[in-house]
C-alpha cells in the first residue's frame, strides 16, 4: 500500500534548547543509552532512535501498562524521532550509516563486540562521520576480562560497591543489603556517557578538525557506580578501612535518621548540628538534652546514636506525620515524610517549578511527566515536544525528509522487514 | 614574611583531556558542587576553586582522617586550583570577579540568594564576564516556596522519592527505608549540572556572541533524583498506581535476588530469562524447576517469587561464596557476590582498566584513587595531575601567575585575612 505521506515530510520539531541544532543517532536499548538521550533531547538535541522492526526497544513492554502501552516508554522515549532498521540486514545497516553520516554523535549500549559484527564499529563510524562522538556504554567497559559478559544493573551496581552500602549494618538483619529501587546504575552511566559526549563535542567546536578523529567514549556502568564511593578507595588504602553499611543513619554525623510517627509513617529528620539538636530538643520538650555528655558534641552523638535515636523517636511516635511536618518547619529543622510518587505529584515546590508536566500522549492519553533538569532559564530551555512515539513513528519523516528516500522505496523497505 | 616566590609562578599543568582550555571558577563546598568540578576537572577542566581563608571547604574534616587530613579530600579536591578569598571581604570580591572574568563557567552550591548578598548574583557575573555560563546548584531550585530552606542531601533524596522506594515491602520488616550510604543526591545534581553547564557551553561554541547572555543553569538535587523515577509518575497519573518498594528483589522479574552462601555472604543471582533459570536450575540439580507450572514463565515467577527464592536460596546456603561464583560464571549466569572496597580494589577488571590508580598525595601519603569516568581513549584523555590541594595552595600561582598580583600585595591581603 502506498504511503499517503510526502516523502519529503519535515521533520517535526523537538523542544528546542542550549542543544537544538545537535543530532544524535541512538543505537539504544532497555534504560542506559535511551536515558542518556533522554536526557539531551529534553535540552534540545535532535535524537533518532533506531529500534528494531515491528517490537522495537524491549523497555517498551516494560513496567505498568495502559491499553497495551508500557507508562514508562511515555517518558523514556519523549522527544525522540523512532525510526526502525534491522541491523542483521545490509539494507538497514545502510540507512543506518546514512543517518550517521549526517550526525554529531552516536550512542549504543549493545554488548561490546555487537557493533563491530554489525559491521558498525568505530572505524566505520569515523569513515562514515568523521568527528562523529562514538558514545558507549556497557555494564563493564569495552575492555578488559569482565567486557564480553552479560551485563545487569543490579550485577553492576553490586560490582560497583554501592550495593554493600545499601544495607543495615551487620548484626542489625538478616534481611539482605537493598536494591535502589530504580535502574541506577544504567542512569548514572547514562549521565555520565552524556558529560563524556559534551565534552568530546565542546573539545571539537573549539578545535574544529584539529581535535582529530572523533571520540570514542567508553562508559561502564560498574565504573560510573564506583566513581560515586566519596572517600571509600583512599580510606581503604591508607587505613585498610572498609566502609560498612550503617542502614537509615549517616554513618559521621547526628542525629540524622527516619523516625516513626504515630501513624506509622517515616519522617526523615536531619538535626546533626549544635542549633539544630538544640532547637529539637526544645520541640521535643527536653531542652537540656544537647547539656548531658553523651550528646554534647557530634563525636559524643555519634557514638551514642542509638540511645540519642531512641529519644527522638520515643517523641515522633507521639504525633503524625504531617504534625511532625508542621512542628519541625516551625523550627526550621529540615525534615520530611518519605515522599511517594503521589506526594510527588502533589508537592507545592515541584507544581512550582513545573516539574509536573500533563502531556498529550496518543498511546496512553493525557500523563504526567517528569519536568526537564536541570532548568535552563526562561527562554530556549528544552521541554517536551512529544511524549515516546510508537515503533517507526518517523520512518517516513526520517528516512523521506532527511535521506530524501522515496515512499514507494520506503514501503518496499517496510515489507521486507528491513525496516 | 615576603613570599620566596616570584609573583608570576606559572599555574600548573592539569591532566590534559577533552576539556583542557575550559577554565571554571568554583564557588562551591560540600559535595555536589565540588563533585561536579571534579568530573569536569578529571577530563582536563582548569577548576579554580575558592574557598574561605584558613578552614576552607568543611569536606576537608569528613571521613577518615590521616595525619589530621580527611582521605576523601585527596579524590573530592584532586586536579583542582585550590585559591582563598574572603567572600564577605569587598577585597575578597573584587578578586574573585577577577578571577570570573577570565572563566567560561562558574559553579556554585550556595542557599539560593547567598551569593547575590554577596555581590555575586547572576546580573553581576554576566557584566563581569559576558556569556559566562552561571551554573547552580541547591536543595530545592533557585525559585519557589520551598527555594530558601535549609538543604540536606538525605532530606532531598526523600523528597525525590527514591528513599521511599530503597527498602523493604510493608509488613516485611520494621526497619526504616535504607539510606543509599552515599551522598547520593549530591552526585547526581553535580552530573546534572555538568551537562547543563556543559550543554550552554555547546550553544555558545556554536552560537557565539548570537547566543546572548551566559545562560543560568539550575539544578536541584531534588528534581535531580525525582527525574531517575521511571515510569512511576505516568503510572500513577494514568492508573493511581504508587509504586512500592521491593526490598532486594526486581518488581517485574524474577527470579533476581540477594542470596545467602554457606558462609553467611550474600550473592547476587539475575536468572531472570527462560534460558537463564534453565541453567540454574541445572546446576542446581533441579532440571525440572522451570516445568513447574509456578515457573513455567516470568509471570507465574513473579507471582511466586518468594518460593522460587526459597528454592535458589536453599541451595546457595549450601556453598561458599567464592565457590557459587566459580559455578555461576561457568554456567554463563550473571551473578556477585556483594562488592566490599575491598574487593573493588583487588579486582582484574577495575585493573585491567586503570580504574584503581596509586596517587602521591603530599598531604596523606600515597592512596589509591578511583579512575577517571568515562574513558575518552587512549590520548589526552583526562587523568589525575594532582591530589586534592591544601587549603590556598594555589594562591601564589593563581593570583599572582593569572592575575598578576605581587607577592607584597599577597602577603598583605593574608595578613588581612582576605585570602
Amino acid at each position: 500500500m502506498p504511503s499517503p505521506q510526502a516523502p519529503d515530510t519535515p521533520l517535526p520539531d523537538g523542544p528546542g534548547g542550549p542543544l537544538a541544532g545537535l543530532r544524535i543517532v541512538e543505537l539504544g536499548h532497555f534504560v542506559a543509552a535511551p536515558f542518556c538521550t533522554r536526557v539531551l533531547a529534553d535540552l534540545g538535541a535532535q535524537v533518532i532512535k533506531v529500534e528494531p522492526p515491528v517490537k522495537g526497544d524491549p523497555v517498551r513492554s516494560w513496567g505498568a501498562q495502559k491499553d497495551g502501552q508500557s507508562l514508562w516508554w511515555s517518558v523514556h522515549g519523549r522527544n525522540k524521532l523512532c525510526v526502525t532498521a534491522n541491523l542483521k540486514d545490509p539494507e538497514g545497516i545502510d540507512l543506518v550509516k546514512k543517518l550517521i553520516a549526517q550526525a554529531d554523535a552516536v550512542v549504543e549500549n549493545f554488548k561490546p563486540g555487537q557493533l563491530e559484527k554489525f559491521g558498525l564499529g568505530p572505524d566505520v563510524i569515523e569513515q562514515v562521520s568523521p568527528g562523529c562522538v562514538f558514545t558507549r556504554i556497557s555494564g563493564y567497559g569495552q575492555s578488559g576480562p569482565r567486557s564480553k559478559q552479560a551485563a545487569f544493573g543490579v550485577i553492576g551496581e553490586a560490582i560497583g560497591g554501592l550495593r554493600h552500602l545499601t544495607a543495615f549494618p551487620p548484626g542489625m538483619t538478616d534481611l539482605p543489603p537493598v536494591r535502589t529501587g530504580v535502574s541506577l546504575g544504567d542512569m548514572v552511566a547514562g549521565l555520565y556517557a552524556a558529560i563524556g559526549m559534551l565534552a568530546a563535542l565542546w573539545e571539537r567546536g573549539k578545535l574544529g578538525d584539529a581535535a582529530g578523529k572523533g571520540r570514542v567514549v567508553d562508559t561502564a556502568l560498574t565504573e560510573s557506580v564506583f566513581s560515586l564511593l566519596e572517600g571509600c578507595l583512599p580510606e581503604y588504602s591508607a587505613l585498610g578501612a572498609i566502609r560498612q553499611p550503617t542502614g537509615s543513619t549517616l554513618p559521621t554525623t547526628a542525629p540524622s535518621n527516619a523516625y516513626k510517627s504515630k501513624g506509622g509513617e517515616w519522617i526523615i529528620i536531619g538535626a546533626n548540628s549544635d542549633p539544630l539538636l538544640q532547637r529539637l530538643s526544645t520541640l521535643m520538650g527536653k531542652p537540656d538534652l544537647p547539656n548531658e555528655p553523651r550528646f554534647a558534641d557530634n563525636q559524643s552523638r555519634v557514638r551514642n546514636m542509638a540511645e540519642l535515636d531512641a529519644e527522638i523517636g520515643a517523641w515522633t511516635a507521639t504525633l503524625d506525620v504531617a504534625e511532625l511536618e508542621a512542628q519541625l518547619a516551625g523550627a526550621d529543622i529540615p525534615a520530611t515524610r518519605v515522599f511517594t510518587i503521589a506526594d510527588c505529584a502533589e508537592d507545592a515546590q515541584y507544581l512550582a517549578r513545573d516539574m509536573i508536566r500533563p502531556v498529550q500522549d496518543p498511546l496512553v492519553g493525557e500523563v504526567l511527566h517528569p519536568g526537564i533538569v536541570p532548568h535552563m532559564g526562561d527562554e530556549n530551555a528544552g521541554g517536551i515536544a512529544w511524549a515516546g512515539p510508537p515503533v517507526g513513528g518517523h520512518n517516513r519523516e526520517v528516512y523521506g525528509g532527511l535521506l530524501g528516500v522515496d515512499a514507494a522505496t520506503l514501503d518496499n523497505l517496510q515489507e521486507k522487514g528491513v525496516i
